[in-house]
């Protein structure tokens, strides 16, 4: 949860004067959205989300990020519309920091996966690859694999690194090697999403709802998003590996855009490569906590128990496809 | 900012199945309150806060609090509305938890406070006061003087004692003992709010459009009351008092419901006593801080000046009034 900037009321009206959504009836920081404030306006002509994005935010990004969900929603996909002020920006500015008033997309996220919601999260993320395939920015992946080396060499300098086993960092290091020297070169590439995580799809009336977040999105392969939903979705509390909830993934996208015979045969290593790339951006965000942060982080070992599940894997009939 | 307690989609469905609302649209945490878990629930009749009450909170109490939101907002008083489930309770449970749904006031709070915010605060204070005149469940105010002592002692055994100069606790003690000797033994009495601060109250259209939180509600000293406000909405930034505002807020109380002069001449001592409960409320928090909590506990130190201003003040024309 984080509400890390608070609007006063004399920001918001003036923020709510460069558009034209009426005055502000109510505005609640909300407990959603990790890297930046949010909250949840009514204004006189409707519900919206207001995000503040934070330091960690690059704001030449941004067009990036608001552009994508504007194309998406225009697109027919159930992004929400960024609302562009008065004079034509959908990026303005309050309490100091960049802003964007957003559509407030109905639904809820949950907790308890079904398998029946892997369907739908298939579905929806190939729609997605489908819909922005012609979005004309274009951002490279920050997270990618080229990033990942740094990221640990950073860990291993961390103030905390003591409480790592050595014999940790070994594993990471060997596993990283091994993903950089067998890494995919040639895959059909496109926008990924990169954070499809439960928390980031609503779902009403047994149909996706929304789809937010999108501020990881980035250019990159396209089945490297569907690893990341893998690992997110389809394991157990228990770290065990549920085969009918990445079946039901991996059909309910196949149902919208088809996956190629290289894009299958990639996957083992893909999800491999995503759970290392959670690995350690919890991990550094572990190392790095600021004290009094309002979030709390999360813990790296979910994702290294996942790694040293995905690593046996060799093919996808471990996914349930033949 | 608080949400403790996590709401599943199931706890949810299977809370709104004994309401007559609808289904859940959209369930969202808000930073807001202290003590609870607090959701901006949108069902399909509207929206709603859905709180969940958390371990500080006496089960026992709650057909006080919700009881006297009722009967304000049937009064006409701006409280929000607790909503009755089918069977006709207005205390239910989710989670684990004693939860309810209350009706959903627009309107937002003040972080700079005007003069004129202070008249409208006056004017609702007394109405709560007049609407509440008739409520027939009592209970004692568990934070009165006769509790500050006890409060006092814990806060000296605290882990961190050594961090507060002796001089201050005998400072707080001289105090303490002042008040015990002096506390006004007859005056008039009624419902408060007892936590009137600028956040719980709404602001629409330069009109208040709802007073929230009344889990420190009691019955004690009208004009306890009042003096509460006055410290919460009278004193800047640099811990100066002004006398606009006290005077505003005073003759707001005035214009609605008349100040007897008993209750003028206690007024002074009322804020030191209200001044002092907030300090010490502060300080034990402060003490027993939980560690990887959500919620920052308050500086204490700011009701220590407070309270050093509120000594010297011998009778009520230092709030302006004649």
């Amino acid at each position: 949860m984080a509400v890390y900037t608070d609007v006063s009321e004399d920001d918001l009206d003036l923020l709510l004067s460069e558009y034209d959504l009426g005055e502000a009836l109510s505005c609640k920081g909300i407990a959603e959205g990790v890297e930046n404030s949010n909250f949840l306006l009514h204004a006189e002509k409707g519900y919206f989300i207001l995000t503040l994005y934070e330091k960690r935010m690059n704001k030449a990004d941004l067009p990036f990020f608001l552009g994508l969900m504007e194309h998406l929603a225009s697109n027919g996909f159930v992004s929400p519309r960024p609302i562009a002020s008065a004079s034509g920006n959908t990026v303005t500015e309050t309490a100091g920091k960049p802003a964007a008033i957003i559509e407030f997309l109905e639904g809820r996220s949950v907790k308890r996966i079904a398998p029946g919601h892997c369907t739908l999260l298939g579905e929806s993320l190939a729609k997605l690859h489908l819909a922005a395939g012609d979005f004309s920015i274009k951002r490279p992946n920050a997270l990618s694999i080229d990033s990942w080396r740094p990221l640990l060499e950073s860990c291993q300098n961390g103030k905390i690194q003591d409480q790592i086993k050595e014999s940790e960092f070994q594993e990471i290091n060997d596993e990283l090697r091994f993903l950089e020297e067998n890494w995919p070169k040639q895959l059909p590439e496109g926008v990924i999403h990169a954070d499809l995580f439960p928390d980031n799809i609503f779902f009403l009336k047994e149909q996706v709802s929304g789809v937010i977040d999108y501020y990881f999105a980035c250019n990159d392969f396209l089945a490297y998003d569907i690893a990341i939903c893998l690992n997110a979705w389809c394991f157990e509390s228990d770290a065990s590996f549920n085969i009918t909830k990445a079946r039901k993934l991996i059909n309910g996208y196949r149902s919208v855009r088809a996956i190629s015979d290289i894009e299958l045969e990639a996957l083992p290593l893909l999800c491999r490569g995503a759970a290392l790339r959670f690995y350690l951006t919890r991990l550094y965000d572990w190392i790095n906590q600021v004290d009094g942060a309002l979030v709390k982080p999360k813990n790296p070992l979910e994702y290294l128990k996942k790694l040293r599940f995905l690593k046996d894997v060799k093919t996808v009939t471990a996914y349930g496809i033949d």
